[in-house]
Order: structure tokens, then C-alpha cells, then sequence
């Protein structure tokens, strides 16, 4: 962990503001979306699990402090300052897991300017990387219809990134990661079993199904698409015996090859083996193979790369300077100054109907109304950390609520309207 | 570091290969691309300086062991053989810097199956990422046509992903970098001055860049485009006077605002102020920019996530058993067993022409041929390590080197095209 995971602008801004006595100015940052990827009907917070770690343990070392003197940027005021930092302001925000639309106010972070600014990169590298994930894997848990989902990408990202994702996909549904640190650190059920190299490296097929099976037992995934599937698959059942688990095709046309394979594992008494399927799927590719006899399917490149939206489009705005509410005008982005509060509004029935959103104030008090934001540190303490398995089974019930049509993979409007009220 | 930034299957395969006795079979496995991504006509190899580290100090440490032993992911034979591991094979290969095409052998790894094996996901993530961030880079070095690029990404990628991101664009020309850990680890200079919000911070516009040049001086950049630009500007000047060094403008129709900038700041007798402009810029906006009076760019989501394409597509794969030549059968993928000789070949001009990839053999010698391959380890321990400026001006050389047609950012063929031969 390390305090310069952060822009040089930061701490050229906090040494400016100490020089001229604007440091301490209370503040209110916000982290918002102005817009969701194109396509997209809802966002996804993910990572706050991960960022309040990371916020609690900020500090800078003598090290770096050494290192941003002697490149000058801090000067010898700054650098005493940066030796005791720890942030001792309170940040509040959605609770990972919970959706976000265009001008949600998912994150609200208060304390002195100095404090709160230093802070910016790392809350939105946090929370632009894993919503980004998060938002991809969840449109894929819907496609997948209940079957089962394996993250398989670790190969496709930078290897952090790789934990950060699994994490991510797990949080959204997926009931696997192939990333044995996302294991370790995070408690993700683990899954993997062998590649193509695994079968060449041995003199034949059958040989290499043995020595799987020798060592993992029937209740394994055997990799049938080496040479050719249906020997391949031939060679699976003869080898493990019809309790074996499951077989994974990873290339070809997985439609026409699901079919198959199901009919020649039915034929060779093997009606309980699994088919799971990999190789380049997306939420798309995934849908389309709704109607086929897959049971579970891996996707890799495609969930830890966000499935085209890499990065989830938050910024971190300042909202407030001592009680005043600020904005940037120079365009109109349509964003509003002040703390806001935000609540989402319900019919009876559990649908989402309005995300309220009020600038100063807060919003009229109606049933079926659910708060949205929650304190993550309070005086810099982390408080009331749900789990990944909590945050995880929130997402899952967000998503029961809104409405229908916020789940088609098509694009269309945010599945939650958001009306935006300035107190005063 | 850690040896869990490893896929399941890896420690799978390594259990059941030990246990058959065939994880000590010589093996080769190769990095390649089968294809690069959609419009684009050549890749970077980035990433081979932060690998060799990795690789180098790749160990199971005892807690690791615990946890693939608790989760029975391996057994005792296993633990054992993991807590021993060190790589003690050679690994050769493209410099970083180099360009590479479908089919080039960017990597060749050599040594025991199981040592091989577990090191494919720390390969592929390291080189899939930094490689995709660099190929965007380059693109957007040609765009900028000689003008200085800043890379300010790091908000929008995962935390680490961003230093990796920072070194891969300097890698590919960039200048500076906004990343403080890019700075500290990787000795790339970085750039930063204020945000919005440090002017919104203020009681005005004034009175925020008089806090700025009084820290900063003169020699630093003022963000002009908080509230009205021309107004922005003429504070500017009027604060730090004519010798400002820069102005930076982050949003509006930067082509326009670009103009009107550097006739007020002429107007004003600030002729030699810069203007700096970013927001949302990709090798098309750079390019769209050309014409315009700006002195430098500021790149930042589009660089982290690879302008379109946030993975290189490079793959594993075991090709070498033994001494016999291994390939998957099951598709046309056109791939081709044994280890590879690669050189490139030229004209005596310089201009490359064809890259010759032969396996099982070595390419016939032609004057102007450049070997493509060199040791990056031998028996586990790293050599031949070249500086990250060197492999910049590497990269830079290899640009100068190829038709020009390959520097043009629409789509078309691989810049060279290679030539594959299998020499028995």
C-alpha cells in the first residue's frame, strides 16, 4: 500500500493551499457518473470494501516523502505535513453493490481540503475499475439465466487488476473466479482444472485424462478440445466413467458443439456430466446460448475489460467550501454544488420507480423510500463493513427491483430516472 | 509480490503432473498473438523489464502454501515442490520496445512443464496489459507529431494498473506522467499543477492563481477553464504575468478554444505561454488537433485502457515436449509447433520489409536482417537488462523502421507482414 498510488497535482494543490492558508477550508467532495457507458442502463458501485482498506491506510513513508522533496515537488512545510497525514474526515456513499445512474451521488467525502484531495486518485482508480467490472459481470450473471459463472480473465489484465476483478465478477453473481489470490484475500470459491498444454504435454489424450483423474478424481472438468471433440469426449467418459463431473469445450462454435457433446454424453451414459463452455464470451454471446444444454460458462477477456466500458466515467467533484456550494461553469454540464441526499423511491410492489436526489436539503419523506447512502469512516475509522457475501446479495436484490426493462442488454435509459433538486 | 497471481489450473496441472511424472518433461512454451486488435497494424512488447522482476522473485510463500493446501487445491508432494520453486529455466525473447505482429514470437519459455506452466498468468497479465497500453500510446505519439504528451490516466484504471499504464506510455514516448508511484518506481518524470477544484477552493479565480504563482511560480501551468476562459486567461496573465509558462484548458471544443487562447495570450504579450489542452483526447483527437496552436496533450483514459483495446491478445502456449513439436488440433488456427527462429528483414535503406518466423530451424541469413530474440533469463536469473530509456528509444527506432503506411491510424494490414516457415 502507498500514499503515491496519486497525481502530482494533488500534492502540488495541497502545498499551494498550505502556503496560503486555504488548506483547512472544510470541504465536501463527491464522486458521481455524468453519464453511464453508452449502452448501458445502469451502473454498479463496486470497490468500497477495498477503498475503505486503502483509505485507512494511507500514509506516506519516509521514502516517499523523500522522494517528492528531492524531485521538489513539496517543498519542507509540505513534506512535515504529508509525515502525519492520516485522513480524519467522514465519507459516505451507496453501499457496494448498489446501483448508480447519471448524477447518483455515490460517494461523499468531507473533511479539510488538504485532506480530502489527496485522496482523489485512489477513490476513483478504486471505484472506476471495479464498477467498470462489476457493471460488465452483472449484465452477464443476468444473460447467464441462473447457470453457473466462472471469471477466467486473470491472463487478460494487469495481475492487481486480475484480484481486483474477481472480486468484482464474484460481487456481481459470478459463482467462480480461476485467480487463486482472489481466493486468498477476498474468500472467492476458486475453480480451474487443466489447459490444452496439460494434454499435450502428455503422449496422448486418454493418458492425460488418466493422470487427471488419477490425481483430482471424477468429480473434475476434463478439457475435451485438444484434437478433436468427440474423441475427445469419447476419450473423457471412457477414462473417468460416467460420474465424471463435467467437460469444458473452450473454441469452435459452442452452440452447435454444446448439442452435440450433450447428445454424445447422453448416449454414453453420461446424462449427469456438465457441459461448460469458454472461449471469447460476453453478456451477448452468453444470451445467445440461453436455449443450449450449457450448464455453466467461463468468460475472461470480456468481464475483467468491463466488456467494452473499461472504466466506469466517475469523477471527483468539489461540491462544497465552507458551508458555500461550488461549481465549475465554464460548460454547462448541468452539475449542481452542494452535499446531496439521495434516496430511491418504490412503488408497493418493490419497484423502483425515481432515484430523488437534493442539493442542501433532503428529500420528502415518502413509504418505499430506501436511503441510499451509508457511512463507510467516520473521523477516518472504517464503520459498519458489510461483507463481499452482503454487498453481493444487495446487488442481487437491487437488481430484482428495478424495473424490467433495466435489465435488457440492449441499450435504452437509465432503468431508474434521477430528478435532481436543489434545496435552495 | 506473490506466486497467487496465478490461475487454479496451473497448481492443478502441476499436482496432477508431478504425480504422473511428467512435470519434468522439457518443455517450450511461446507468447504470441494470433491476431492484433480490430484497425490496428502493429503491437509494442511492453512490460519484459517489470516481468523479469516478477519472475525472478516468484515464490510461494509458507501462508500461500497453507491456503492451497487448506483448500486442498494441492496435496503434500505439491506444498512441498511449490515451497522449493524457483524458475531455473531461460526465458528469451523481443525486446521491450519492439513491434510485433500475428504470429511473432514475442516470448520463448524453456524449462520443466510444471516450472513453465505456473508462470502463464503472470506473463500473460504483464505483458497483455502494459503491451495494449503501449500500442495505444505509440498511436497517439505519431498523432502528436512531435509535440509532448502527458499521461494522466491513473484515475481511471485500477490503482496499480495505473503506475504499469504510466511506464508503458513513457515506454512509447510520452513524456511525463501525473502518477507519483510511475515517478518513484520507474524514474518517469511527472507533471502536474491544480484541478478545478483548487480554483473553486479559492474565493475566486484571482486569487487562486496568485496562491499557485506564489508556490509555484511562474514556470508552472494555470487551468483556465473553471468558470469563463477568456476571463481565465486574462487572470492568468495578469497574476503571473507574460512569463506563465503554460495555460491548460480540460473541456469545450478544444480546437476553437485552442485558436482564441493563443490570440488573447499573444494579444496580451504573452507569446511564448503554451497552451496545454486534454479532456477525453484520443490519437483521433490528437490527430483532429494537429493544426491547431497547442504545445502539448494531455492523455488520460484513452491511454490506460488501451484506446479500444485494453488487452493485446497475447496467448500461452505449450509448442515443445520432449524436443517434439506440440500443437492443439482442433481448429484452424494456423498455429505451428516447435520453438522459433525470428528476424526481421529490411532494405538497405532501413525500411522493414517482412518478418521471417521459422520453426524448428533458423532463417536464412540476408544482409540487413536483425535478429529478433534475445535472453531475457538464463537458468532463472535475469540478463542483458536494458534501461526503460533505452527500450523508449528502441520502440522509437522500430517506428522509424517500418513502411509508412504502418504509422496511419486507420485500419489496415500488419505494417510487416511475417512470414511463417517450418524448417522440417
Amino acid at each position: 500500500m502507498t500514499a503515491l498510488l496519486t497525481d502530482h497535482y494533488e500534492l502540488t494543490m495541497v502545498n499551494a493551499a498550505l502556503a496560503d492558508g486555504t488548506a483547512g477550508r472544510r470541504c465536501v467532495f463527491e464522486v458521481f457518473a455524468r453519464r453511464l457507458p453508452t449502452g448501458r442502463r445502469y451502473g454498479v458501485v463496486a470497490g468500497v470494501g477495498r477503498l475503505v482498506d486503502r483509505i485507512a491506510g494511507f500514509r506516506f513513508r519516509p521514502d516517499e516523502i523523500a522522494y517528492l522533496s528531492g524531485r521538489r515537488i513539496v517543498d519542507a512545510d509540505t513534506a512535515r505535513w504529508l509525515a502525519d497525514y492520516r485522513f480524519t474526515g467522514d465519507i459516505d456513499g451507496y453501499a457496494e453493490g448498489e446501483l448508480f445512474f447519471p448524477g447518483s451521488p455515490i460517494l461523499t467525502v468531507t473533511g479539510t481540503f488538504a485532506e480530502c484531495v489527496v485522496l482523489e486518485t485512489l477513490i476513483l482508480s478504486v471505484l472506476n475499475h471495479d464498477s467498470a467490472v462489476a457493471a460488465a459481470a452483472a449484465r452477464m450473471v443476468t444473460a447467464a439465466r441462473g447457470r453457473g459463472l466462472i471469471e477466467m480473465g486473470a491472463r487478460r489484465t494487469h495481475e492487481e487488476a486480475a484480484v481486483a476483478a474477481a472480486r468484482a465478477a464474484y460481487l456481481a453473481g459470478f459463482a467462480y473466479t480461476s485467480n487463486l489470490a482472489a481466493g486468498a484475500r477476498h474468500g472467492i470459491p476458486t475453480a480451474g482444472t487443466a489447459a490444452h498444454a496439460y494434454t499435450l504435454l502428455h503422449d496422448d489424450e486418454p493418458a492425460a485424462f488418466a493422470a487427471q483423474v488419477a490425481t483430482l478424481g471424477s468429480e473434475t472438468t476434463l478439457l475435451v478440445d485438444t484434437y478433436d471433440i468427440t474423441q475427445g469426449i469419447r476419450n473423457a467418459i471412457s477414462v473417468a466413467g460416467p460420474g465424471l463431473r463435467a467437460i469444458r469445450i473452450d473454441s469452435g462454435d459452442l452452440s452447435v458443439l454444446a448439442h452435440q457433446s450433450r447428445e454424445l454424453l447422453d448416449s454414453l451414459g453420461a446424462p449427469d456430466t456438465k457441459i461448460i463452455v469458454s472461449g471469447d464470451l460476453d453478456e451477448y454471446a452468453i444470451a445467445a446460448l440461453a436455449a443450449e444444454p450449457v450448464d455453466m460458462y467461463g468468460a475472461g477477456t470480456s468481464v475483467v475489460t468491463g466488456s467494452g466500458a473499461p472504466t466506469a466515467g466517475l469523477v471527483y467533484k468539489l461540491v462544497e467550501v465552507d458551508g458555500r456550494p461550488v461549481v465549475k461553469r465554464s460548460e454547462n454540464k448541468a452539475t449542481v454544488g452542494g452535499r446531496k441526499a439521495a434516496v430511491r423511491r418504490h412503488k408497493p410492489t418493490g419497484t423502483a420507480t425515481e432515484e430523488i436526489v437534493v442539493s442542501r436539503g433532503v428529500p420528502d419523506h415518502q413509504p418505499n423510500d430506501r436511503l441510499l447512502q451509508r457511512a463507510h469512516l467516520v473521523g477516518g475509522e472504517p464503520v459498519g463493513r458489510p461483507t463481499l457475501a452482503e454487498s453481493r446479495e444487495h446487488l442481487r436484490q437491487c437488481l430484482i427491483s428495478i424495473p424490467w426493462e433495466g435489465l435488457k442488454l440492449s441499450a435504452g435509459d437509465p432503468a431508474v430516472p434521477v430528478t435532481a433538486i436543489t434545496a435552495q
